[in-house]
């Protein structure tokens, strides 16, 4: 069990960049193609970007999570 | 406290439109402008935009999130 204080809230990020005091990334809409999908969920093996985990993620713990697509409209 | 199942995880969003089954956001490259910064914690008051929020969070409980910044170039 994993018992967290209501008050404080829980955290959102178990594993990913732990070392840095807080992950950003920075992505050049030049390299963005034509839809690049991001993940929201912190639990992507291909972080920052989405590879499907939300969904396990939301069927474990009854979350409803899911990752910011950004696409060209052409 | 909340006590949350470590095997399952726990939930990375607490409030933001809980009535869908997965929130997923898609924004269009041309709408971009210079610069967007997208919410990544799941506090911010401006969803799915960042607003500074994960400043508070993190500190609160000890986590180590941050926003996803999409850019262009020039
Ligand atoms: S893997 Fe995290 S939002 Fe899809
Ligand atoms: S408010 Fe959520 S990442 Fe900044």
């Amino acid at each position: 069990k994993i018992l967290f204080d209501k008050q404080f809230g829980t955290p959102v990020n178990p594993s990913i960049r732990k070392g840095e005091s807080k992950v950003v990334d920075s992505v050049d809409i030049e390299d963005l193609g034509n839809q690049a999908v991001f993940c929201r969920c912190w639990r992507s093996s291909k972080f920052p970007y989405c590879d499907g985990s939300h969904t396990k993620h939301n069927s474990a713990c009854g979350d409803n999570v899911g990752p910011l697509i950004i696409k060209s409209k052409e």
